[in-house]
């Protein structure tokens, strides 16, 4: 049974008012709010057990170091990955690919060499492989999604050619919800001896991720938008390529020794972390997990689902509202347009005035907008923590953006 | 006048016991302790005022983006730069080290070309230059510093060569409290019309500094050592050199447009700021910084110059224990090493029984180790909050250690 006003009265800021209205928070997208236990959980850790990790003996930092590592293990849980080794921490899904791109990808890819990647990308997964266009001659090869915004597993199992290295695809889109068959892509790059990196920045938050069995090289998360601190992350990456892989950034504690003359370096993970890294948050982010978990995956994405069903009837039922990306089985994320002169940044404003967060742009997926044949749309993108009810209001106050700007 | 109970009352950690003996934290030099003003800014931010920020409309992404922007004048007040779009955000010293090689030195240094480091250097301001070494030939050329520690600048100068592109230099060794002349080498690199980098990670901490006047081209300071959030920080770019950078991070918010076929990046600073930021350490770092002025830099240096002094002196009737780094101007910063059979981990742990926090080890600084020929000290390094009676205690534990492994 989800209790969703316990869940609710979780999240501290669900309880303040935006506007002289409760606050509506459907940007979660962009990113979610923080449980108690997580806020908890940092402020205890800065007031009364912080220090620096790994290279101290004394007390706090032995603790400091137990609460960090342990971090490890509950990422390993979430994503159910075989070892806690196969776990890097990251300061997000971006730092994650760029480590892909600069400490995997750079010093293999050849010119004319192939990245294949979607039309759903947000540019976190598009940047990093524009550099390797732009400095070595890489070439990307794009897959097209549907009108619906589906993304057939077989058309980018087609697009891999005698060329392509690697294949870089979202689970789900940050605009339309779409979720991709990462594991039949997977799998069939995996025969091809083609490596696989998947953005989990938004399929990781929605429901079980098992990257044992989706058979992907790579998988990024990110937690600040699983309902953990800002700046905390994590990548899953096989061991084998571990093995493949260079360092990317360069200090403390990746190394083993430093000399005048040259470096060695640490073993996986730690090779791939450098410096002092983001303690306290990577802590919070493991509360975070540890809170979903305990709530459970599969029950977040039926709460989810159900919204999703909810909303989608309702916007049905008005004929001036476009969504962008309609599959059935899509997260409940929602771009919006309306018909007529109203503008993203106008929906937003009119919402917000209701206490209403969505977000009004690009959604950094600008090549995505284009496919589309949009500028902007207006996203209410729900979480865990949201009901049929917020779903209502923002039935309502779209209805009185049409009617302002109709 | 400097109310050293006052100030240590705002730093809740400080009240705590370790090992039924009041904490006394002398591991700043790893990281510091955050005051009370810092973790509430934290706090307040995930419980009312959270969301991603820059690509929002909304009242909540307002106000985030608001604050988090905000910082960027702080970070340049203290650091005294001419202007806020001179200030890149970063997640500490590391990643701001690893922007300059990455973004600045690798697609402008060629085979043969040199970048002069010192052996007080952290391994975060000597990997990076490690890396360009490995890949793509750069030769580093090392300036030795002085038996006590000290680094004449005039060495420095002088290992510019015709081949030199870049000094990279500490203000303060991390191991021994040197302070280096950045100033007289950045004014006689620009002459020379060679950039300088200066590693603020710990000079920044215990000192007022002025970019403007240093005249340096870089200037990077880590968050957790400045008393705020792990995972903060940033970098002072002349606009010169930023200029001359290509991008080091790829994702949102970098960029100004992106299709299937290229990518525009957006204006610096933002050109090196890739992804959701460490939004909330930011801000915290941003009130560590206005805490840290308030109480003034001068005022905290004159305090540390005390404990400096005071622990010298008693140090200096030891005749069983080494002081690395005996120079009359340092930074309250002491490697230490006993006669006779004491390791420093041994060290370590009998400081940790009275509660003495200390980092044993080599410090990130394996170059230097070896130029003063140990294998790893005892470091106890002083912060705005330690006493004279800390220095007591330490000094009494000190005696212990000599007793139990003398």
């Amino acid at each position: 049974m989800y209790d969703i006003d316990k869940i609710r009265a979780d999240f501290p800021i669900l309880a303040r008012e935006v506007n002289g209205k409760p606050l509506v928070y459907l940007d979660n997208g962009a990113s979610a709010q923080k449980p108690r236990v997580v806020i908890d959980a940092m402020t205890r850790m800065y007031e009364e057990e912080y220090s620096n990790v790994h290279r101290g003996l004394h007390f706090l930092s032995n603790l400091a170091t137990e609460k960090y590592e342990g971090v490890r293990d509950i990422v390993r849980r979430f994503l159910n990955a075989p070892s806690e080794t196969d776990i890097v921490f990251t300061t997000g899904s971006t730092e994650a690919i760029n480590l892909v791109s600069y400490g995997w990808a750079a010093p293999r890819l050849q010119a004319g060499d192939e990245i294949v990647l979607s039309v759903l990308e947000h540019h976190a997964n598009i940047v990093p492989w524009h550099f390797l266009r732009e400095r070595q001659g890489v070439v990307l090869k794009w897959v097209e999604c549907d009108p619906d915004g589906s993304l057939p597993a077989e058309r980018v199992i087609e697009a891999i050619g005698p060329r392509t290295k690697l294949v870089a695809i979202t689970q789900m889109s940050n605009v339309t919800g779409t979720r991709v068959d990462v594991k039949a892509i997977s799998h069939a790059a995996r025969e091809k001896g083609v490596a696989v990196l998947v953005d989990g920045s938004q399929g990781a938050v929605h429901g079980p991720v098992d990257v044992a069995d989706l058979g992907c090289d790579f998988y990024a998360i990110t937690g600040h938008k699983l309902y953990g601190p800002s700046g905390s992350g994590a990548i899953y990456i096989r061991p084998e390529r571990q093995a493949e892989m260079r360092p990317f950034l360069g200090g403390g504690d990746m190394i083993d020794t430093v000399t005048r003359e040259g470096v060695t370096y640490n073993k996986p993970p730690m090779k791939f972390e450098a410096g002092t890294p983001g303690i306290v948050q990577q802590v919070g982010m493991g509360v975070a997990l540890d809170y979903l978990m305990g709530i459970g995956m599969a029950n977040i994405a039926a709460h989810e689902a159900d919204l999703r069903d909810y909303a989608s009837a309702k916007f049905a039922g008005l004929n001036w509202l476009n969504v962008q990306g309609t599959t059935p089985d899509k997260g409940a994320i929602f771009s919006l347009t309306l018909n007529g002169a109203a503008h993203a940044h106008d929906i937003s404003t009119v919402l917000d005035k209701r206490g209403i967060a969505v977000r009004a742009g690009t959604h950094c997926a600008m090549p995505l907008m284009e496919f589309m044949g949009v500028s902007a749309t207006a996203r209410a993108s729900f979480g865990m923590y949201n009901t049929r009810a917020e779903v209502d209001a923002l039935v309502s106050a779209l209805e009185l953006c049409h009617e302002l700007f109709a």
